[in-house]
């Protein structure tokens, strides 16, 4: 990284695949409440899980090229798959600090296990690339690591049956799960390792309950992320400061500032980007452009 | 098409975006036992319904034209995606007859169906394309088509969860299903608009039997695409001739044919591809060749 000079006014950037990383959005707006964002999602080659290596840094390098046009300060992958395969040739190309997707959570699953048994939940591509076993292991060669991939769950939150009373999600959550139960008995913490599985967070939870008979905690990678982006800015000085901010009447201060909205949107297709992406980000999307890359 | 000449005993060639068609191969390995079958599946670039038009003709020219360096007699496009996008252009320009996915299956619908309503379900980008609306209209003006996007019965197929026992695959279907009851009591005939379907047959008819408590005829695309097949070669006076064939003494004269097997394998990335293609073609993929297009 060659750094150039950066200034807490910047905005982050942050880019994904698809609209999953709008939970990365979502949890970034909840933690850095000073910040403004700039959101790209690469909808038109969507998902990344089935391309090459090669091909995979060149669309990350693109997604990337475009957020610095946007002046960012800070770029984060919220693609898995591109983190896996991207993150070290982003970090030595870019003139920005870049965070990934995968090492905020190996740390935060870490940190958390008692019994050093760790669950990882992801697509068919995280879990064949070994990226979270790779890093949890860097963070403690004790850890025993239980990974098992869920297919179904990326569409089941594209289809929004992601309630814990359903009574489809709860027994897929269940199959899955199951899986993991028979690896170990004594798993204390559940590795969220796609962007898409925070809205099945509740399900998962109550699922997990069941089935250990201990609590199980979860570790979602969008907040995870949110809290290693907090800590990448104050390290370099680069927070934005509260003062800049006033709330809005209607209290609406996490999504806008001073009537300005804080998040930019951009998509590469637009194929039910609004309907779906709503559910991700928990809000209402508006204003998204399109944008070819 | 500048026709050329041909002969009955080339190969037939299938392309798809993956492992899907191999529904469609075993199909027409069922039906025309005489003949041999070139199958290439682009794994490396799946799915196709995510891309543009552009891009998705792109992409079935260079598998159609890998088919005739085969020295194929005719091209079958199991691919939805690809047979809405493609077909006109791979018929004008290909020197063989093209059949696509998405007439053989509408005509068969519109000849099964007595009380004219029609159901269509499919993934995600072949329900919103309208294809099966606009190729069952062309068949009957008087047809009322009912059609909704399924987009969890993919990955319920690629994961093996099809048995119609299994509760997750019951529980998904009777939601998708009725949506369709809802909009048609009257609906006697589904087509199933995807390649991968098929293999959920069972649990379909046996919901839509519990939902419409009247008789609901399956219309597989797969099996109404070898009949097509079968009816443009015979057309062609190229249909392979029953002479050919000396059945083997374990009987597997379907996949077999003096100890050659009838079908060779071809895809464009290996990933996962012999364990979810064998669910697709009923028995075990040997010898595939991976390929660049």
């Amino acid at each position: 990284m060659n750094q150039v000079l950066l200034s807490a006014n910047q905005p982050i950037g942050i880019f994904d695949s698809g609209v999953g990383g709008l939970t990365v959005v979502r949890a970034v707006l909840s933690a850095l409440p000073n910040e403004d964002l700039i959101y790209l999602g690469d909808t038109a080659r969507v998902p990344y899980g089935t391309r090459s290596s090669q091909t995979v840094v060149r669309y990350s390098r693109n997604a990337a090229r475009f957020l610095l046009q946007k002046n960012v300060k800070l770029v984060l992958i919220a693609c898995n798959t591109a983190s896996a395969a991207a993150l070290p040739t982003l970090q030595s190309e870019l003139e920005v600090p870049v965070l990934g997707a995968v090492d905020p959570g190996a740390q935060a699953a870490a940190a958390a296990t008692v019994s050093r048994a760790i669950g990882v939940i992801g697509t068919l591509a995280t879990i064949r690339s070994g990226a979270y076993t790779r890093a949890l292991l860097a963070q403690d060669p004790r850890l025993r690591i239980h990974s098992t991939a869920c297919p179904l769950l990326v569409p089941l939150c594209e289809e929004g049956w992601t309630d814990p009373d359903d009574a489809i999600a709860e027994g897929v959550a269940r199959r899955y799960l199951s899986e993991l139960r028979a690896q170990s008995a004594d798993l204390d913490t559940l590795v969220l390792g796609c962007t898409h599985y925070p809205l099945l967070a509740p399900v998962l939870q109550r699922v997990s309950q069941t089935l250990w008979r201990h609590p199980v905690r979860l570790v979602d990678s969008a907040q995870a992320m949110a809290v290693a982006a907090q800590q990448s800015l104050e390290s370099m000085g680069l927070l934005r400061t509260p003062e800049a901010t006033i709330p809005e009447s209607s209290g609406s201060v996490v999504h806008r500032r001073r009537g300005v909205d804080r998040l930019r949107c951009y998509v590469t297709d637009e194929a039910r980007v609004a309907e779906v992406g709503a559910r991700f980000l928990g809000r209402d999307l508006a204003g998204i452009e399109i944008v070819d890359l």
